[in-house]
């Protein structure tokens, strides 16, 4: 892989999504030699793929460059490489552009979809936890549109305008948002030819309510503005089965819709090489120093990493926050450690969860406060868009926001790469 | 392909390009019935395919959505649809997605990559006519830094950092300079552990000079800008093969490079259908009203139309407002022939030609006037901005490049989808 044989101790991190960044960014001049490995050569701003997969932003917006990132970080090696396997009793890491040996690990791989084990749908269905796969959904709801004009089938028109989304937490609610705008605001004028009033968005929840994590207001409100958009809600409704076709409910019921979109679960993306019974819910056990069980030198944060406090008996929630705490804490750490020093447990700072409905909609549990609405929206407008990495991405970003805003626009309507539906 | 039957004239157009756009938009309110085809379904603006290739620019700053550019326009019917073949007999356009009957048929299909019959070059070279190449050209400069980082076999190291263009015209000129402020000032920050100064860019012109269709005085300075970027520029250098690893030249001399970008020539992308003895140079021969030769309905725009005139003995140029002029004519005289009118014969009025070297330098010769330099840049830029399509593009094109501009910054360096070297 090329790295230098330093004296000082070698940090290697899987992953450049928040939890990893963080750590490698507080590492700088830290007398470690870091080593940043992640699949991509960008990180992933994931909270705004909905908006790439609905053509409202380009997906250069949210994605960011990882050596531009590190440039003035000397002290810092980023590879593009994918980890494959843990080699703990040897401490190296194997990767598609070969070994390499670790004084410390830290595993912030983050999450994959999870489908619980319904393998026919997860063949033939969508989702949206890469650029690559928001591009993908971008580009088959365009294509949808294509082949409806085509068919004189009136069912078969149908069954391409009909979108089923499949759990209704924040992705899949602010997904169901977005591209209600696009049928409200975008698709009549894109397709005068198509009856834009046949497209029908259906948001799936096993649950009781939207935002299962949020509270009663939010969930309520969220709910309320879902239907004005124009959103078909269905609560308490469990997947069972999907063809590409027809998507069967547990009840009995069905629909027919060439897109289902998966936004149901997620789990640890696990490396291989670590023993089986340290996964608890997908994920890794940590204790409360992000410390791997039964390891000594692995470390996991984010997602990935399944830590159980007494506040979090099922450990803490996947979400941004938590790895970038995690990872900050982490650096402080593994500099105690190296310098003999005593190492601190990690607690959670919660501030709270949002998410977005639509053009001028949102909900917001702070833990004191509780709103939603317009100002909700731009609360959430202003928090993302200060969590964007770089300038350039935010001013982008801004502009393309206020662009559609007032113009009720969504300028990136471009299939480049026609997605193949798979059967 | 579901387009309603109607008592008016049906005109079918092929290609989304200047041409084909602005024949289209000059038909609105007129008595046809107007289809447009398309591979694509965006409008692309090639001559900035090389900001997109060298991460200057987003792909989507310089892609339209064909559908939003028509949404006024009720006589219009779009399809995203490829051309296969032309039924003269009984009026027909053959298409992926099924067969259509033409009144009047407008090829604007414009032009292919044309490498004059070196086949195993062609395998293996890189080209830039769209915007899915001109990605995949992104990925593969990005990607050849990454393999350059892991080798320890130098020979092998510099091979991925020598970059080999072939065609001295504007398209190969403005990438040398653009890869070579990629060199200058981006890739130095992203790849501390690689030396750049081992980055070659060659650019290879079998003629005596750069930009052979401009005037002596834009050639020079040309060539002067190029040198002072640090491109090897070879004159009077025919390529004579290509294996993926050596570029053999016709005098024994050759390169050892990883890359070959060709952009040495164009021919018309003709469809299948139309007799062989019409084609000259490579593309449709048609008269002074576009009228195909030996047609009646059938016309010919742009890149792909070969007209002859005493002013243009070898055809117009391949350029952007060949095609436009043309496509405006035409919509006159197409309005005209069914008004039983007589129509026009179409002249050329050229505006002049323009390229740009880097970062503040571009070459204009008008018709009266030439100059280069800073100055020049400027009106380039302006140009290239009026002449963009959409206001929101503009913006944010224009924002691209104030912010490169001031900051020395190419933002999209991104490898979203990794190119698969041929072989």
């Amino acid at each position: 892989m090329n790295i230098p044989d330093v004296e000082i101790p070698r940090i290697v991190i899987i992953g450049g999504g928040f939890g990893g960044v963080t750590l490698a960014q507080d590492l700088k001049n830290k007398n470690f030699q870091v080593v940043l490995l992640d699949k991509n050569n960008y990180h992933t701003f994931q909270p705004l793929l909905y908006q790439v997969a609905t053509a409202g932003l380009e997906p250069d917006s949210i994605a960011y460059p990882l050596r531009k990132l590190f440039e003035d970080q000397p002290n810092l090696f980023f590879r593009w490489a994918e980890a494959k396997y843990i080699d703990t009793a040897t401490n190296m890491v194997e990767t598609n552009i070969g070994p390499l040996s670790y004084d410390y690990l830290v595993i912030a791989s983050g999450s994959d979809t999870n489908f619980f084990g319904l393998n026919q749908l997860q063949k033939v269905s969508m989702t949206m936890k890469s650029v690559t796969e928001a591009l993908d959904l971008r580009s088959c709801i365009l294509q949808n549109f294509e082949s409806a004009l085509l068919t004189s089938d009136l069912e078969e028109q149908n069954s391409y305008m009909n979108f089923v989304i499949v759990g209704a937490g924040p992705t899949g609610v602010e997904l169901a948002g977005a591209l209600a705008e696009l049928k409200n605001q975008i698709l009549p004028g894109d397709y005068p030819d198509l009856d834009l009033r046949k497209m029908k968005i259906n948001l799936v929840e096993a649950a009781d309510k939207v935002l299962p994590p949020m509270s009663k207001q939010a969930s309520e409100k969220a709910e309320i503005y879902l239907k004005k958009l124009g959103v078909n809600v269905w609560l308490n409704t469990a997947v069972e089965d999907y063809d590409g076709e027809v998507v069967k409910i547990k009840n009995g019921k069905s629909f027919k819709s060439k897109t289902l979109i998966w936004s149901a679960g997620v789990k640890g993306a696990i490396i291989e090489g670590l023993a089986d019974d340290i996964v608890e819910r997908g994920r890794l056990q940590v204790n409360e120093f992000n410390l791997v069980k039964n390891q000594t030198n692995i470390f996991a944060v984010g997602d990935v990493a399944f830590m159980k406090t007494e506040a979090y008996p099922k450990g803490h929630p996947m979400v941004a926050p938590v790895a970038n705490q995690q990872a900050a804490h982490l650096a402080k750490n593994l500099v105690a450690i190296a310098q003999g020093k005593k190492t601190v447990p990690f607690k959670y700072f919660d501030k709270g969860s949002m998410a977005t409905i639509g053009r001028n909609r949102a909900v917001v549990d702070l833990p004191r406060f509780r709103f939603q609405g317009t100002f909700a929206w731009f609360v959430w407008m202003f928090i993302h868009l200060i969590s964007l990495v770089g300038f350039r991405n935010k001013i982008v970003t801004f502009f393309n926001w206020v662009y559609n805003y007032f113009v009720f626009e969504k300028g990136v309507r471009l299939i480049i790469r026609p997605y193949s539906r798979k059967k």
